[in-house]
């Protein structure tokens, strides 16, 4: 493993993606869900990536969530046709799916409210296109949605179903599991997602009208369901790379964070026991997410070029290109154990926010350590 | 001022620049500093675009700072020749640097240690090259550099000059003055970063080295010197666009601000008083730079359209592709007052890690409103 000549000669900062965690990690999740009698839509906006999606996409027809229209188009483009584009829909943004629709993609939007059904079914009307819709349901109180309980859903369903839309499904997201401290917690979670959903959907079904996919779906939920009875998919994204935030949550290891960025020393601050690296917010963003968990690793924790964690020797400050390494008086570590053009991996606080930083990424091929270029599709 | 059909029509969200305003805080500076007998070497780093840089940039000698290589490249593509790049040089990247300096562009390198001075004169004597180096010098403890008074300066310097490169120039920049919370404070390390590099200037000139650039800068100090004397250059970066960071500084007022994010309303939680927009840390970034201000701004303030601000309105939450606006309960205003397909423009806390988001500008023009697109230099 230490002699891949091509970590060491490209030009830094960049992106690293493990291709062997990255495989396991889906496996891993593909394999614990189809067991609990469901399916993955993976969510592809951590890494927006087609070269990254079909490892993800098993055929043309497999599902997938886009959290942006570049994304479908693109996915779209690539010969995918069953995507969910999981933001709640704007008017405006209806000709750029009615578009996809006469391509022959299976495209569905997101709402939560009768003022976006109108929306959706007078642009339907006046252009002669059906829309295919999910209601966002509100399991905890965390971002939008309708609670299952609700008239405002049943009134919902029977305004779009049959007129220009068919109501194929309804969604929740456990945002607030990304906030708990322990499994049990998770579990807790999964549990509170799968019964709102399911609650929904038999209240809308009741009415006569199929909706065919229930969806739940966060990473944390994913990983600790015990019961998808019902549940038809399961959505998650940044499970295929984790990231230090998930391995605080506890749905990962260390070992199992797929992604990092690769830097080199460009100085020191002897007396205050500083190193610099040419990886700052730029390359790791502005991510601050462990700040708020038991364990805060700055921008980022330090492993040698490959891959091994230095412990507890974390990215301390970020300038737009610069990052701090202050070394820990009690680490035994001095900056002469980091000359300059040492290059180092910094494993992410958050993935999404660190690989939007990024236009392309480098694969670290299982196979003989050979190298690959990912492209990233990037704006809205 | 309220017919500006385009506003309304391009796909959001969308990063905008307003050329007004852009133009005015440009002015300013430069005329400020042309008065005090030195000139701008604007960094380039917020925008990182050709088209923004001819605002700056009188002739293709005009001095100009990066941050990046790839911004450096395509300046001199573009027929810039006089460049600095601000960060510490890593060794492997001579041979790009080598490879400008061969097409005749006049690029200037960054150190502080003897271990990069070495790296650069053996490059240089192997390759047939010289480079031109500055040093940088530690004003205030901020970040790298070296003391102005040490001997180790002495040293660096006479290591450099002659042997494959040219010593150009001495750097500071007085990075702890985007904390400083008065007026006063900030003329005192104006002050502060002028001294340092005039006695670094001094005492390397004394070994007989020409050493003609003496260049200190941060946007709080180039706002606030009071005494040039000896500076031949100020660099300055986010004064172009201001942010609310700088505001709340006391650099520029809210009206000053020339870069925003144009977003959609899509949806509300009408319990909580939460507005979601299309606008989430993917557009806005996940900078929470006034979270440590007297008045923080949570994720950007949010202004109408046409750029009035709604009072103490601010972006409280972001995902991906979603911002909140939780409405305060006594701001008057409730989720009605925005509904869905409201178009919105939010201030940035920072505009660098806003702009760093997005890969091209929309620009309003002064001339009639009119619409003008400007490219973002990505990657490294």
């Amino acid at each position: 493993m230490n002699n891949i000549d091509w970590l060491n000669a490209l030009e830094t900062p960049f992106l690293l993606i493990d291709e062997f965690r990255f495989q396991r990690n889906i496996d891993r999740l593909y394999q614990r869900t189809e067991k609990l009698g469901s399916q993955i839509r993976p969510h592809l906006k951590t890494l927006r990536s087609i070269e990254a999606g079909r490892y993800l996409l098993k055929d043309a027809a497999s599902p997938a969530t886009v959290s942006t229209l570049a994304e479908a188009e693109a996915f779209a483009a690539a010969g995918y046709t069953n995507l969910l584009y999981a933001v709640g829909i704007a008017p405006h943004k209806l000709p750029r799916i009615a578009s996809l629709i006469r391509k022959g993609v299976n495209i569905h939007i997101l709402l939560d409210s009768p003022e976006q059904a109108r929306a959706v079914t007078d642009y339907a009307r006046a252009n002669g296109v059906t829309f295919s819709v999910f209601i966002e349901i509100d399991c905890d109180g965390h971002r939008g949605g309708i609670p299952p309980e609700s008239d405002a859903l049943l009134e919902l369903a029977q305004q779009i179903d049959g007129n220009g839309a068919t109501l194929t499904g309804l969604l929740a997201h456990a945002g607030e599991s990304y906030a708990c401290r322990t499994d049990e917690a998770i579990r807790a979670a999964a549990r509170t997602e799968c019964k709102a959903i399911n609650i929904a959907g038999q209240r809308v079904r009741a009415l006569g009208i199929a909706c065919p996919v229930l969806s739940v779906g966060a990473t944390p939920t994913a990983h600790f369901a015990e019961d998808l009875t019902g549940i038809t998919e399961v959505r998650a994204g940044v499970f295929t790379t984790f990231d230090l935030v998930m391995k605080n949550v506890g749905v990962c290891s260390l070992d199992d964070i797929a992604l990092s960025v690769v830097s080199t020393v460009i100085g020191h601050n002897r007396e205050k026991g500083w190193v610099f690296i040419d990886a700052g917010w730029m390359a790791l963003s502005r991510d601050r997410g462990t700040a708020s968990q038991a364990k805060d690793y700055g921008y980022g924790l330090v492993c040698d070029l490959y891959g091994s964690p230095y412990h507890d020797l974390c990215v301390t400050i970020t300038n737009q290109e610069h990052g701090i390494i202050a070394l820990p008086a009690d680490s035994g570590l001095s900056v002469d154990n980091f000359p300059v053009g040492t290059r180092l991996r910094i494993l992410p606080n958050h993935a999404c926010a660190t690989a939007a930083m990024h236009q392309h990424y480098q694969v670290l091929k299982s196979h003989r350590n050979e190298q690959e270029t990912w492209q990233r599709i990037t704006g809205w």
